[in-house]
C-alpha cells in the first residue's frame, strides 16, 4: 500500500512519436529500426521501462497485411451484405475473410470476431492513412509482431522495455471510439488485485485493471487521427514486466460475456 | 494536418495527486480547495489547460452520497436477486434503487442502466476504499459535481482547467476495466472527426474518439486501486474547450447500440 501524503509520487509521460512523411513504411521494412530511427530524431532515446505503443496501421503495412480493392473478388454471401448495408462488396468481402464469425450487423457496421478472438467492427479492416483503394487488415500474430519490434529496440538500445499494439474500437453503451491494445510483449496487460485489500483492509470491487488498453488510450491522446502520429512512447509508468505476455489475456471468453452470447444468438452463428 | 518529421510535437504529463491520509473527506468538505491543497502539497500547481481528474469515490463522499448497511431494508424484489446470485440483499436494494432498469443479471454480477444513463455493474454503488459496513453511490450529477470542482479550482487559481470526475467499468468482449468519465466540466468528450480527411485525403473511418474516456484511463494509470490515489493532473494535451460539456455525450443511445437491445428485451425490462 506503501506511505501516503508528503511523499510525491511518480509522473508518467506520454510521448509523441512522429515518423517523417518521408519515411516510407513498407513490406519488409525494418520497423523497429524505423521506430528507434524516429524516437531520436525526435530529441529522445528509449530508456529502461518504457513501454513503446505503435498504431497497428504502420505493422499492418510492414507485414504487407493490406490489400487493393481492384484484386478482391467478393462472394455471394458478401454482396448480399453489402447490398444490405450500404458497403463496397469488395470490403465486405474482406471483413468475412478476416472474421472467424460475425456477431451483429447493423447500420451499416458489421461486428465479427477475428480470428484473434477479437470483437470489433468490420474485423479491424481500414482503409484510413494508406494511399490509393488499399486496405489494411490487422496483423496475423499482434503478440508476434509486438515481441518482433520490442527484441528489435532492445537489441539495439540494451533497454528493457515493452511494445503495444493499439487499434482504434468502438464499445457497447458508451459513444465513441477507443484505442486497446491487440498486440503486447513484455508486459502483463492486465493488474490483477484479486485478493488485495483496499486503504482499510477491505477486499476490493476492482478484482483486474486492463493496463494495456489503458496504456494504448493514453498513447492516443498524442497520436490523434488526422496527424497520422504512429507511435508514442508511456514512460515512467510502473508496471508488470512479463516475457510470456499475451493480450489474448484481455480477450472475454464467450462462457464469460453475456452480450456477445445474446448476439451470436441472435444473428451471429446466422451470418 | 500540420507538418511533421522533424518537429518536436508536444508530451503529456500525468501526475498523480496522492491526498494525505489525516485529510478526512466528509459531507460538505470543500472539495475544490482539498484538491488543490494536495495539489500544492505535491510540488505543482494549476496551469492552463490542465485536465484534473477526480475519482467518483472522493466526490461521493463529500457529497454523501454514502450509506450505512445496516439503515438499508432490502425489498422482497432485492431479497430474491440476492439469494439468486449469492449477494448481500442490502447490498442488492441499494443497486436496485439506483437503476432506472437492469441490464443483466449474470454470475453475481447485476448490471444496470443506473439514472444518469450508464451501463455499468452494480449501478456503480461500491464498498472499496470506504470505512465500516457503507457504500458509495454515484453523484446524483456527475457533470455538476465536476463544474463544481472546476469552478472552485479557477476562482482560486485563474486557470483555465477541465475536471473529469472517472469510475472504473467493466466493458463487454473484453477482460479487465478501465476507468471512464461519468461527469465532466471545461472539456468536450468527443473528439469529432466526421468529414475529416488522413494524410492521403481519404475521409477517416474513426469518426469519434471518446477523449474523456482516454483521460480518465490514462489518470487510472497513476492512481492505481491499492494506492488510492483519488486526483491526477493530465498535462500538456490539446484538447477542445467547451463550457456546456456534458459526459451524457458518451452515453450511447438504446437505439444506437443494438448490444443493449439484446440485453434488455431478454431480461432486462423483466428485472
Amino acid at each position: 500500500m506503501g506511505r501516503m501524503g508528503r511523499m510525491r509520487e511518480r509522473r508518467v509521460e506520454v510521448i509523441p512519436i512522429p515518423i517523417a512523411k518521408d519515411v516510407r513504411i513498407s513490406k519488409g521494412c525494418d520497423l523497429a529500426s524505423l521506430i528507434l530511427d524516429a524516437i531520436r530524431d525526435n530529441g529522445t532515446d528509449l530508456v529502461d521501462s518504457d513501454v513503446v505503443v505503435v498504431t497497428q496501421k504502420i505493422v499492418s503495412k510492414a507485414e504487407n497485411r493490406m490489400v487493393h480493392l481492384a484484386d478482391v473478388t467478393p462472394s455471394e454471401h458478401a454482396i448480399r451484405i453489402a447490398m444490405e448495408q450500404g458497403k463496397d462488396p469488395r470490403v465486405v468481402e474482406l471483413i468475412l475473410r478476416e472474421a472467424k464469425r460475425i456477431v451483429a450487423v447493423s447500420g451499416g457496421v458489421i461486428i465479427t470476431q477475428t480470428r484473434h478472438g477479437l470483437v470489433c467492427a468490420n474485423s479491424g479492416v481500414d482503409g484510413s492513412n494508406i494511399e490509393d483503394e488499399s486496405l489494411t487488415m490487422l496483423p496475423i500474430d499482434p503478440d508476434a509482431s509486438a515481441r518482433r519490434i520490442r527484441d528489435g529496440l532492445m537489441r539495439a538500445t540494451g533497454r528493457r522495455v515493452a511494445v503495444i499494439i493499439s487499434d482504434t474500437f468502438g464499445r457497447p453503451f458508451r459513444e465513441g471510439q477507443v484505442n486497446v491494445a491487440v498486440g503486447v510483449a513484455g508486459i502483463k496487460p492486465m493488474m490483477d488485485y484479486r485478493g488485495m485489500r483496499d486503504m482499510y483492509g477491505k477486499e476490493l470491487r476492482v478484482t483486474s485493471i486492463a493496463v494495456a488498453d489503458e496504456i494504448a488510450s493514453a498513447a492516443e491522446l498524442v497520436m490523434g487521427k488526422s496527424k497520422g502520429i504512429p507511435v508514442a512512447i508511456v514512460r515512467g509508468l510502473e508496471y508488470a514486466q512479463d516475457e510470456q505476455a499475451s493480450a489474448r489475456d484481455l480477450i472475454r471468453e464467450e462462457s464469460r460475456d453475456i452480450f456477445l452470447r445474446l448476439a451470436l444468438e441472435r444473428c451471429g452463428e446466422a451470418g
